[in-house]
């Protein structure tokens, strides 16, 4: 019952963030989790939307998408197709949510982050790694706004990352690649701010339901490994930017 | 800290299930949870999607709607903006994944059954009234078809209800109408079968993050709640039906 | 040469109006006619289409829609094909046209009323039991605004009502159900206001055309028709509403 | 009381018909009704849409259409805003409806003839043009199929014609234009065979309702210009071609 | 190695531009290219668009499109499928690119022309034919708003026109028709102003590589094709307009 | 009149192919020009369109999109807009075209080789870079499916290569940038064989038309430009791939 690439039931892929990857925007980084790669970049603007000017409010918001060959066998483009599919709809929600939650508004003030994560390759655990590269993104673009006075305090009251747990061959994993995600019976996602608290738990059984006593390891996994990533993601903010 | 409705924090609105509302489907079933009402046909017909065919293996799939007018102020419908919204797709998702749980396949047969979960009026919860009713009437047009003699066995393995829990004002409570869940702090979904596991569970922080005793009460008066549903499903598959 | 159902050939089929069915429109009714159910909910807004303001005039329209199992087989949603069909399109503007008739837009001022008609179950004549029961919606909002005070005048400057008529086996008959209304050699629906005269005169011949004397007998019957409808619109906005 | 260009009230515009306007197409003409021009071309292919293959049987259908600026103000395209109007399924429907009155599908075999309307200049009356002018398009490709010994006998059981007829000022007239379109109280939209009877009566009040009396009167009115209309197109269709 | 109907090699089509084809239109033009006929149309508005406000600069765009039975076989209409194609692009952008080239935006003012180029009938060069026929509406449209007093001063500042060039079995040949332009070994298109400079030049081999010899050959005749087609430009426009 | 970068008017910027830059397509390359960067992933399947089959020939398309915010500010994504921009449609077209002209379809068999180029960071001449990038994607492709024996011959009868080049304040420049491509008078996309003979040639003039002295010129410098990238080519397709 060894894992596709030899891990610990418990331990995350090698995980690495790429800071400053893209010269144009705000924020960006390449954040891989093992072979998956998004590419998270966080593009600020002085306006809020329409509905929310003068409410002294700031805004954010995401976009997740996959590019067409970054699967095994290529997908048709959402813009070919003419319309965003439900799959892609769901995972925008989630990682707009879960970003949101590290926000305090009104220190933004009246600015927009629009962080965009796109799947350049995808191995399993494409949304986890947008929340958690997204995140630094995300600090990223708040401290160019803060470095250039645009802000009225500090908008990130805490951080936020992701991790997939599921339950494969009867055994609670972590970080699932593709190969485990496809054989899983169960498949959570689970978002922790850095402190351990949960933004977003998103449990789904695949085959058999799941007992509650199941539910528990999965969270148990869940949180250690988002303690993890939360500590990589300080690291990575702690080093100085490849470039911008 | 009372409820707007005088419940208790663990009792669910009244519920109620009118079978066969509709005379063409081959099952349908007016839900009620308070004023929250749903709509849910479910049309079998002998055969499955191309990509399924010669497998021996049946389909079941859902779509969830909202009229423009089941909620407070009218929303522009989908078929004119010409595009499904990511809530649209995320919930007809949802109650798809739950009701292909009960099933197996294989005693299906090569049959596709649709569930059509249309809400007519809306006041919270519309999303676990669709998974709920949703059962009754992919259990009527089950039945439709077994005595019709389309099916190799029973492809019901189990039945699956699901209802909202909610921390409101720092209070755990079951089954929130749009009041109480306009003001959560943290909203979950819960989905359980009728032996009381999990099917899915999907718990969103709106405000402050939740620990992980929080999510235990949210998870216990949710397990609860599915449970008396449960009991009310068996009891309306066991009535005759109004009509069909 | 009996009709399916038993009735005479100038007879309605047993019509029904429940108004106040929804908590949250301003207008709303549940019309029946024979087993076809169409739910007509008015929403009042005090506001009217850019175009149209400063004007000092309403604006009334309609948008008629089938739920995908109103049907004896079940269609596909118009949402998810991302478009609007043509008999869709047509019956919306039927229905718009014909309540536009009653309204002294200069009375109602700078409001905008909309009734959508969603048709739960068909079984023949959807548009004419729309354009019947939306009158009585309609009129509901319109005291809806009345009772705040928000009108000018009185804007309901008569009713209207609308049956269909056909010729089946060479037989002019009266409010064809679905089975009638697919064998019809000629199909005409007539909207007449409450003083017997004519709003929209729709007849189409499905296989033979049709001469002056056979147009003649369809207009007898349906004006005959409309009269009745509008003594039932009248007893129903007589009573008191079930809600709201 | 004259009328815009000093007709009589029951007068045509001036009616021409430019059979063979196009190179390719099987029939094609270019007809005006006064300033209103329109062009149809006929497209005749041996075979049947899917739905109809193996019975034997023909298939006709018509789509209309206006260019952007046959109109007094320029039109953003239906291409461009991606969608067809509501008026543009309207008026293609009736048109193919219209013209398949006129065809007996088994004589015809499995052949499709496709009737394009563009509607080049626009001056009221621009669906009964594209009748009339449909008509004579089709014989044309009925004929280029039966010189081909495409057909199985003569599929041509009547011909169509199609007027406008209105109260203008309290007064019924013939064939309007533009202006008096937008003046009408009552618009109304007559299409007969070669016979004098109906296929479809279309009658709307754009202002007061209208009486029975009336009606009879534009009927009458819209008798006789069919009548005069079909005179024309058999005048048309006896002169040599143009081309093709 | 003949032409198809005999022209030399460095002979255009017959040309012709029937001014003032439309009625309501500021500018019109019927041009043919041989049997390829476009209606150019231009309408002119005073208003720019929103992005263009306040500028004291004018606009001026094209779209072009064809008729579903312009060609040799039907084509299914853009506005039916939901979407504009990659050719209708292409071919849009260019000739509003060419046609710009020749305004003065400071002139012009805060007026928009509107150039819409609809191919009634295809055999080869419809984008050259309609940036060709554009043009002489574009310069009608400004005489109309010239005589209305609406320019800040002389907006055309040259002439363009345009014509397609091609090798074929080996020889380079002027303003291909359909049946050239499918058999052609390389096709360009080339543009330019009345003073005999470049406006847009666009080749491509669509079969063998072209080299730099060839690529001078065909630059030589696209230039003397374009020369002689601003002559019967000016021809045309010193000629008086057949309306309007 | 130096340029941005200090290079001279006739160097190209620094060029890098990463070949294998994804694990799952069959050929792929990260190309840069300078700060332009170009994900090419070929994807090669044994089948061909349907229009195709039986025919013993492959094919070869290509799709060029953009992220949002691959450029200085960000753009909306096309998916979410519902439709393909004219910009898009026009280099895929370009880019299809392009790396059609390496290929022979008898010799590929019935395979269908995907090219997809999505601008990670754009900084002008983005459409050069998914040409000169995407051809490496395309041999690679290539070598995979002569390893597993689906070749029925080489199909590869030439290379390509594309540069932009333009006018720049009266200067001719080989490979602009965007700040380049902004001020251009003139910008012209030269697409070249291995053997220095054209495949595509589209010049345009942004401001004032251009001579043919100048043309010369540019073509001179795109010449010799795509003849320096093809050298480029060579060397990263002689060296070992980075992975897959």
């Amino acid at each position: 019952m060894t894992r596709p690439d030899g891990r610990a039931a418990d331990a995350l892929r090698p995980v690495r963030f790429t800071r400053g990857w893209l010269d144009h925007a705000e924020g960006s980084v390449l954040v891989e989790f093992g072979r998956t790669r998004v590419l998270c970049a966080a593009s600020a603007t002085e306006d809020v939307p329409r509905w929310r000017r003068g409410s002294g409010l700031g805004w954010v918001t995401a976009e997740y998408s996959m590019l067409p060959r970054a699967t095994n066998t290529r997908n048709d483009r959402e813009s070919v197709k003419g319309r965003i599919g439900g799959r892609t709809h769901e995972i925008s929600r989630l990682v707009g949510r879960s970003l949101r939650a590290c926000v305090d508004y009104k220190a933004l003030g009246e600015n927009t982050i629009v962080i965009d994560c796109d799947v350049l390759q995808a191995d399993g655990g494409t949304r986890t790694a947008a929340v958690t590269g997204g995140y630094v993104a995300l600090a990223d673009a708040i401290d160019w706004l803060r470095k250039r006075g645009k802000l009225k305090g500090n908008p990130l009251v805490t951080s936020v990352a992701a991790v997939s747990v599921g339950i494969v061959s009867g055994e609670p994993r972590l970080d699932l690649c593709y190969e485990e995600d496809s054989a899983a019976e169960t498949d959570m996602n689970v978002v922790c701010t850095g402190a351990g608290d949960f933004v977003e738990v998103q449990g789904t059984a695949e085959g058999e339901p799941f007992s509650r006593a199941m539910l528990g390891s999965l969270l148990d996994l869940g949180t250690a490994g988002c303690a993890d990533l939360t500590r990589l993601q300080q690291a990575a903010l702690a080093a100085d930017r490849a470039s911008g």
